[in-house]
């Protein structure tokens, strides 16, 4: 919250641009940070912005009275983590307060990011900070009194698994509350996705409802006021194309706190183009998120998969929507199904509804049933979409072009990065439509003149311009000879 | 610079708030930051700010086209500074560009800022900041091969050496370019009182003209580009209150590189309620401005000095004036005329005016003899000012309360700060008649109902403000007994 002084002003009451200061009217006081300027603002008048006149309520020509306020103490905890130190519960609770308040400017917001970032957190302290972006939203109250979920690390693209690990598991008798995020820079987000087949977007109450009717749910978190802090942290690390480790554990964690999980299974990628390219890294990865958990009273099991390639041959919103049900309906790819099950049937064991080793018989067989099938359309129903959806209804965008082999060879490598920068020109996600979908998968032997992907849009502009950097960026990579054949998905280590 | 988006637009062009983005008219093509918005502006329009409409000679209604630029340079190594690690003479440099050329967001600049801070710099990365700060600025040419320089670490009241110690080096015949800044939070800075005097806003052409005339000036430096860093890296640090310590030595060092100087004393003020509280901290500053000083060609000695209560008896701007220009008319208080003399000696000791170890008496001989006074008319003619002005002559604020002993004692502290907050609430720095006249010393024994001192305002209001809060505050301290005196003035170290 904003507020303008004239610079005369400012300098008499003592005022500097970033001070706070208290502003008094009739029916409120509030503290806005000061900015200060020579034109604009008159002598003897002030600039609010709406939001501070709303809280105040006070009309244009009334008066106002100023004067300079104390730093929020939040500023002497940063200060205090940027010479090093740790903070306790109550300083991090502190901090949480003010930045879902929106009373820390940019550049506070960015010396907290920025010493967390440099000086890292103990792990008392990612539990406290955890626990405090937990507890100062949202928090779901279920009547299951056992909550099971799950989350994937970001980076390879076509990694819709939550459309099946969800229905899998509700199917099975378990409570799973998923809540999914919208793309930021990837092709799309799992909330992208499921909004093609149902509404995402729920308040906690509904959530709590549609979880309490049918055990399970797909929404968007951006929704529901879980663990708010995550798209405030976002806006400092993202100019800085920062993902401080720390952060990232802790905002996933803090929404499976939120949700009242007891057992989370941790999916973390891991290869070339993924965001953690060692096994050094993902294991240091889960080990983090086994202690964090351990301290928040929540099991977590971590598997490190193969990330360096899309997972199954589809990606962008519908595109995934129409593979994910086609899934469930009886035929998908298998590096999709594979990974599925092997998730879901974590889940399956720790729920007692499988033996120890047989989970992923038990999910697979689920999912083979049409079990999972039934539970999703139950999902879709309650999240207000059509429960008779098939898997052909799902409209991809009209426009397509194909992309073929210029040479023979073996498939080595499908960059990542390049498919999604190819979906995101050619619309994705906003576009529903908008995406590629693979004729080849890693390992594969093809020749001139083979299909390797058809790109679609919404429109003809973007189609071409998505066409262009594909022709540029070879997102395909043929070799004269296959080193080393890997099977197309499978666990590294759980 | 920044643009604003509808967030629909945003979206179809793949641009997130806080990205690059490039602008094209007819004219001109520029970078600017985006925002996006959801109001204000519709789709198929943007909002400029004034200085992106000048940059590019258009007018509303024009076209102009938008695409996603790269990020600039600097956030790769503003990043590699996050992680720990070195920057080169070059990364510096394309920081500092981007810096002056106010390229950076206050995320990206306080992630830096915050770096710098956590992290420090090795020596070799001070000498490169620092050149680099200088560099990308303004330079003075001198006639004059040999050029001398004097700087006070701040937070102690009332230090006007300056007024001294310009006239009487200069009066030696040695050359002494001196730039002053502004008070931002103390009760008035040199350039201040310099103002009571002359003009102090020069071009660097025109502080040429005036340091080749009378060997010396007494400058605002914000009026003149040297190492303008210093500014922008302020905005980042005050509403953190933070003061990093390699910064501080990087701006004052890159200002006296930048007017060419080959000798500086450093004037260190040390103790209870100044910016370095500890010898050890004291004789760190010194060793770190010395070394630094040797990798940029310029001699550094550093007097650490006893700060820990004003200099002199007089605080804010026209009281400070008065009392600089009575003390170089031949009467003023011995802690003013000690320090003074003891900092241009050891200057006209380095310019071989006077034998080592003689210094300071040439430096007295100097005020004594009234030369010093002929040079600092001569210089206030030079910038403007009135040359037959007297001490009698300056005119103080005509409201003026007496503040009173209520008790008998001796005067063990006088609180710096204290002092400073009642001269800002009286008035100073912007009313310049606005201060605090002491009528004691530390040391002294006071009766009760001893005049302890005099506030002096330009209005009546904010003198019973300054009482009120001077009444409150209790500024000087008295205690039964005097364990120890010291006295008034003395330099620590050397």
């Amino acid at each position: 919250m904003e507020a303008i002084l004239n610079e005369e002003d400012a300098r008499d009451l003592g005022i500097h641009p970033t001070d706070r200061i208290n502003l008094s009217a009739r029916r409120a006081n509030i503290v806005a940070i000061a900015n200060t300027t020579r034109n604009f603002i008159g002598k003897g008048e002030i600039g609010i912005m709406d939001e501070v006149r709303r809280a105040m309520g006070v009309k244009g020509g009334e008066s106002l009275s100023v004067s300079l306020a104390a730093k929020p103490e939040s500023i002497d905890f940063i200060r205090k983590k940027m010479r090093g130190e740790s903070l306790n519960e109550g300083e991090y609770d502190v901090i949480v307060k003010d930045v879902i308040a929106n009373n820390l400017s940019d550049i506070e917001l960015t010396a907290f990011v920025s010493a967390l970032y440099i000086n890292e957190m103990t792990m008392d302290e990612t539990a406290h900070l955890t626990r405090k972006m937990a507890e100062n939203g949202e928090m779901l109250k279920l009547e299951k009194t056992v909550v099971y979920d799950k989350h994937s690390i970001g980076g390879v693209p076509g990694n819709k698994i939550t459309l099946l690990i969800v229905p899998i598991v509700a199917a099975a008798g378990l409570t799973i509350p998923k809540t999914s995020s919208r793309a930021i820079t990837s092709a799309c987000g799992t909330a992208d996705i499921m909004e093609v087949l149902a509404p995402v977007t729920f308040s906690s109450s509904e959530i709590e409802k549609i979880v309490n009717k049918t055990n399970g749910i797909i929404a968007w978190g951006g929704g529901v006021n879980l663990a708010p802090t995550d798209d405030i942290f976002i806006q400092v690390e993202y100019p800085l194309a920062i993902d401080p480790r720390n952060l990232a554990i802790c905002s996933v964690m803090a929404k499976k706190y939120a949700v009242g999980a007891n057992f989370v299974v941790i999916d973390i990628p891991m290869g070339e183009g993924t965001k953690i390219e060692t096994m050094e890294e993902a294991k240091k990865y889960a080990r983090d998120f086994v202690e964090l958990g351990d301290r928040l009273d929540i099991t977590v099991e971590c598997a490190i998969t193969y990330g360096d390639k899309p997972i199954g041959r589809a990606i962008g919103p519908a595109l995934e929507a129409k593979e994910g049900l086609r899934t469930l309906e009886g035929s998908g790819p298998s590096s999709l199904i594979e990974k599925s099950i092997d998730i879901a049937g974590i889940i399956l064991e720790a729920g007692d509804v499988a033996r120890k080793g047989r989970g992923k018989k038990a999910a697979r067989d689920l999912l083979k049933s049409g079990k999972a099938l039934t539970k999703m359309r139950e999902i879709i129903a309650e999240q207000g979409g059509n429960p008779k959806v098939t898997s052909e209804d799902i409209e991809v965008g009209k426009y397509r072009v194909n992309v073929y082999s210029t040479k023979e060879g073996y498939v080595t490598h499908i960059l990542n990065k390049a498919m999604v920068q190819i979906a995101r020109t050619a619309g994705a996600p906003k576009d529903k439509g908008a995406g590629i979908s693979l004729n080849i998968a890693k390992g594969i032997k093809v020749k001139e003149g083979d299909l390797l992907f058809e790109i679609y849009a919404e429109s003809k502009y973007k189609l071409a311009q998505a066409e262009k950097l594909a022709r540029h960026m070879h997102p395909v990579i043929l070799e004269g000879m296959l080193l080393r054949r890997i099977s197309e998905y499978m666990i590294l280590d759980r």
